[in-house]
């Protein structure tokens, strides 16, 4: 069971509330994921009408929310976004978005990292959106944060793990469960993260675009439990030569 | 549901008898898998002894076996080996492989092509195991074979789906099932096979040289599935830039 | 220098005459490029008019004709397409394109190996564009063609070399040279193919339609000796570890 | 011409000083690489003997120093290892490396900014070895950087431009020069780098482990020109489809 913080969790897939066609689909297609976890943007959390009747029957099943600071540009407005959050949720956990780039939304590492060393001081449950930087993700790890959150591409381009070397690395020398977000554009790119030895991954995108978004959500539990229990089954090395899986036939010479 | 000739599958995971480490983790492994088509040598199919009380218990559960003519180096020799089958198993069902080169175990087309030809005329089922040529597979089609398994990367490497982009014509091509042989190292592979529009994977090395083959067979399971439901759910197509999944908080400029 | 049946090459540049812009654009190109073989469809050499003067500094310049089968569907049309071109060119060098699938042009296996034997009977010699087939390249090598000329990618798209797991071992195998073909669309491209140790590469699409073809070809013959160069000077291989080029400054310790 | 700082450069090829067998292969190298700009760990330049006598030659044939903080780990280290620098070899140029972790060798983000800001404020001309971060990049610029230099792969891996997708970001971003550096393992790799629109490679391990480092070095010398010609030239843009190079010989059809 992946545990972050004083949380466990049996799904190690979360997911997002953005880019979904309604707020019903939303909510299926969450609760057809089985994610425990949930981002949102303040945006959302501010509107205290439709969308918390929307959100409720997810807190009902208990699925727990985590508030994102998407769109803040630096450590300060990201601190603001996320005071307002935790008043306005109830929930100190925390997901650190800082992206000054409106093109890419490439994090800033210098900001994320003050603000994080700020927000644990704050009480905060911290889990920093990311590069995939081996050495800022030591950094993020040694201020406090209770979990790492490198992307796989840019966010919402469905490019699947082209940060793949580094999130290796990132792996290997985390002492704090790794969560590989955005660029996850199919279930098949789900597994491998998590084949690779990530703890969890974030999907939103490649389910709210999906042309069936309820089925898609179900598509990527499925794969999220195939990757982790292969990691755990021992995956084999690449061979540089081929070996038939079917002993050859030496009988043909011997008749 | 996957429709192959005559037999209809709700799996659309294949697997082999080869590489296991012992018969009974072979039968655990296949069970667990849920596999419906299972292939093995004739070499094993050879030995009356010991092997058939492994099948046995395969054969009950519904599983249908499918002989390969692995070893055979020519069409003739893998045409004797597909009547020898026939009569040892009482399936017309056959995996035609033709393999002269011993290092690589890359198909021949020539002769896999002349020997599929042959062998649907003498009322066989055929299935052949081709590298991802997609003029080949047309030709394979056109001669009557009622299924074409080109190969991911050479035989047991692991190495994934290195002929990705021939594979995808293939698909887009082919009016018989495709099934995706050889080079599936990891349930990520097979999930990626599914989602390019494949109809089923064979697996089987990446299974048997798992450090839990039967845990790796449930992972396998799952990752088909999975990767079948993101295919008929439409996946999100790739983009250049980045967009955000959480909507930038622009109620951040208003304060 | 390679040597080619009985032509030698200082160039391992080999080139097309399609898709320029004008056929003024085509001859300075292919002069830029510093290629001694030049491929052309028999339609070209069909028209006895102005592209003869076009090909004639060419072929004053010491550039080679290679007439192409392009178009030809099945063994009969490309002998056929063979002889006129032997009859109108005055070269028995040939090569042999058989393509019956028009949307993505891959060479046909069967067809292909048909022709060549009966052309190399017929005293041609015979290079054959084939998909990235190791057996069938071994075919082909064993019925006398001088030399086999696999593909990287679908031709036309410049997607580079996407068989390279397939090209590894056809020259790893092969006892003729072996000419990349197709689906090169940057120099880094065709360096790569000469680093794996191809013995030269074919490239049309990527200089006539580049914005500049005469600068195009010049950086590709570079690209193609920088290649070579280093297949021969020996290429490091790849490691898992990060190694410093820059020692470590252990006098930063002693300080 | 590339123009960094105050100085412009004919060759795009930047090289180092470490891992060659012995110091005159060094020597010999660099110079058949035709580079301009060499870097050097403190280390080597702490040893005022036998390597002075190496490096007079270069001087001497106008290559320029570019001593690096190799080794240092945190700002402080980095700074007075500049410092260092600056006096032993009278130049302000420096190659700013900071890295913590002695397995892998990525760079620290955080130090390597706040020491760049120190260091520009202190004359001296900064070109800083960074992940493939683009917010980080805009950073250093924004700071005063000369260049940035950007890996492809974790230092000495030869795994090429692992990094594609996030230098692409770079370069468009970019006002100034970009060098990409590290994990360049081949001639093919340094012209990849280049067609994407690098300014500079920065290339050493791969030369220094060749069997032959000096005819490795001219490869690279004709990689990075051919690299740079291709991109100035126009690339073409890859297709889905196949597009014949040849037209199809449609006189087949009126025969």
């Amino acid at each position: 069971m992946l545990k972050i913080a004083d949380k466990s969790f049996t799904s190690r897939l979360f997911t997002g509330t953005g880019k979904f066609a309604t707020p019903q689909l939303m909510s299926q297609s969450i609760q057809a994921s089985g994610s425990q976890l949930v981002t949102m943007a303040m945006k959302r959390v501010d509107a205290q009408d439709q969308q918390d009747d929307i959100l409720a029957p997810l807190i009902k099943a208990g699925v727990n929310l985590l508030p994102n600071t998407s769109g803040a540009r630096n450590a300060e407005e990201a601190i603001f976004a996320a005071q307002l959050a935790r008043e306005a949720l109830g929930t100190n956990w925390l997901k650190l978005e800082i992206h000054p780039d409106p093109k890419y939304l490439m994090p800033d590492p210098i900001e994320t990292l003050a603000a994080a060393e700020k927000l644990v001081e704050q009480g905060f449950v911290v889990l920093p959106y990311v590069h995939a930087d081996p050495v800022l993700c030591k950094r993020l790890e040694d201020v406090g944060c209770a979990a790492v959150m490198p992307l796989g591409a840019p966010i919402g381009t469905n490019k699947g793990l082209r940060s793949r070397d580094f999130l290796e690395i990132i792996i290997e020398q985390a002492n704090v469960p790794v969560v590989v977000d955005a660029g996850i554009g199919a279930p098949s790119d789900a597994a491998l993260a998590m084949e690779l030895g990530a703890d969890a991954v974030l999907v939103n995108t490649a389910m709210a675009v999906a042309k069936d978004p309820v089925a898609m959500a179900k598509a990527f539990a499925q794969a999220v439990e195939a990757g982790r229990s292969a990691y755990l089954a021992g995956l084999g090395a690449e061979l540089r030569h081929a070996e038939a899986s079917s002993p050859l036939t030496a009988f043909l010479d011997t008749l």
